[in-house]
């Protein structure tokens, strides 16, 4: 390879598929409903691909990402996050459900409750109460979802059930603990809406990394939505969660200089995503050198250590080497145009996909 | 304020011009050229208010980029960067340059060189030796500069001078430091280049941080290339670098809920960037609570712990905060349009700018 210019983000067909079906099947043998989270790919062929292996919806994280989806027929979606309705987002809102597409949304608070039907919402958009498993971000605690979900019951707006989202899977060590939080805040949750006289339809946790322990463990989940198995990113890698062998989305790169004995790629964080856990070994790292780390990141530039090997063995001045960024989703929203390689290895691609939903972020 | 949805980034215009005013006056005061870098801001009509106070073309970090400033005729351009040519990106630039644009390049190597003639770009574009001054990212070693710079005029190439980035001046009291050593590499260099016959027209120096420093000092360079500085972010009020004052960028967020006595914003690491510096004491900061920090960032919320406020004294839900990106050139790069505010205080934009090269990352 390249024919395509670099930098620029390659997924690789062949996985990306298997890693759908995987964890379709890993879901559907446990009768868990599959919703992935959208937020992760932007991408209408993506979505079409995850419905057809089962998935019954995708969460979205904003208006605007619902707005691309169901416009392209896509229009099962649950917007995962308790957003402030406002006139621009109600009115928004109502006219994707006037077309036939089914919304839902998040809610976490009786306020938040009052505005959606102050803004004419009630019988128009779904809402699942949020709670917090343990990530301490939005949504509120598990024993006050009833109190929630009644308030919206009487306003007349239908509960369709309870969500969360736990975060604090995301470190070393942490998946099966944080699945177990999930499980137990959606216990109290569901209880506390059965109790209130609105039980759930749907219950409904989140993560990729937390997702295999979520079908281990007892857990009331009937749902679950997670977003970068897709793909996998560095993170992933790292905490565990997917092998180095499923990692479907790479940023090609060329090698632009050997300055230090060390490779310098024309790849930087506005095309990998700076992001960087405390946890992490590095700014990225390339699937074809497991023991290569980026130390050092700037924005068109990323310079990479390959530990004990000269410069005379090092990639070639010129040559494409496969970086795997850190965080996947936020690689993704940086890029307009996904390019499409049917095996990880061919020479050129075979399609362009837009990252329709890039950038929505109202 | 705000009638636009949120989040969105907003320019105060006032104090924009304000920087860019303040910027040039204090070059030109000490007859010290500038060419500000445009991968700050990306917008067309903020490098034309650039050239208007002063600076004599723009910097910019991709062929991408030079292309989208050369086709609205800012074509004094300097890409800062030692481009690996092939025949695709050789082709683009001697598009541009037999359109009468003015191109130079960085080179930081003799193979670099050898490469842009076999591209046949000789006589086309300038080039500019990049050398090391401690950053350790790309540069050859200053006293190489001669070497580079015989060989690019050896095989007809115009030498244009000498540039490096002394990025180690983003860090607490690093930036004196930074610039005396980037005063000195480049002296380094341009006597190694006058050795060699070659003597540089351009001794150029880089970086926000360092841009005072260098003026203070006994500096050999004739052309700064600051970036931030138009916009200014929490980075260089962290530095000291920018006083809150003359924060001209900001994100509005709505504040959507007050879980565990803090402010939930529905702005995340997709419109604010999720860089964050070792010595940053948070994820952002607030432009009007500069007790505030964003004390965890996810892909659309950032929570604020805003010290020894009651709940009830917090910003209200459904109010908008103006929130100040770490990085300022990581967020401007991942929307499509800046709203222009002509004073930070407005109830409304006036106007719309496209950022026109988002995400030209080739």
């Amino acid at each position: 390879m390249n024919a395509a210019p670099t930098p620029h983000l390659a997924i690789d067909l062949e996985r990306m598929q298997a890693n759908i079906a995987r964890v379709a099947e890993a879901a559907t043998e446990r009768g868990i409903a599959l919703r992935p989270h959208a937020k992760t790919h932007k991408t209408v062929e993506i979505g079409r691909m995850q419905v057809a292996a089962g998935a019954h919806g995708l969460s979205v994280a904003t208006v605007g990402e619902a707005e691309v989806f169901a416009a392209a027929g896509l229009d099962d979606l649950f917007i995962a996050y308790p957003l402030w309705i406002d006139a621009a987002k109600a009115a928004r809102l109502s006219a994707m459900t006037a077309r036939g597409a089914s919304v839902s949304i998040g809610v976490d608070s009786v306020e938040g409750v009052a505005r959606l039907v102050h803004a004419g919402l009630a019988g128009r958009v779904a809402v699942r109460v949020e709670v917090d498993a343990g990530h301490h971000r939005s949504g509120c605690a598990p024993a006050a979802a009833g109190e929630v979900a009644s308030a919206a019951a009487r306003a007349g707006v239908d509960i369709e059930g309870v969500f969360s989202f736990p975060g604090h899977a995301y470190a070393p060590g942490a998946r099966e603990r944080a699945a177990r939080d999930e499980a137990e805040a959606l216990r109290v949750a569901a209880d506390s809406m059965r109790a209130a006289g609105v039980p759930p339809q749907v219950i409904s946790g989140g993560s990729t990394p937390s997702f295999a322990a979520a079908l281990e463990i007892d857990s009331p989940v009937t749902e679950l939505r997670p977003g970068v198995s897709v793909f996998g990113d560095a993170q992933q890698w790292e905490l565990g969660t997917m092998a180095p062998e499923h990692v479907a989305l790479t940023c090609h790169a060329t090698v632009v200089s050997h300055a230090g004995g060390r490779l310098v790629l024309d790849a930087g964080s506005k095309v990998l995503g700076p992001d960087r856990a405390a946890w992490s070994t590095g700014h990225g790292r390339l699937l074809d050198h497991p023991e290569a780390r980026i130390v050092q990141l700037s924005e068109h530039h990323a310079v990479v250590e390959l530990p004990g090997v000269t410069t005379a063995a090092l990639p070639a001045l010129g040559s494409v080497v496969r970086v795997v960024p850190n965080h996947v989703c936020t690689a993704v929203n940086l890029v307009d145009e996904l390019f499409v390689y049917d095996r990880g290895d061919d020479a050129d691609p075979s399609a362009r996909w837009s990252v329709a939903a890039r950038g929505r972020n109202t």
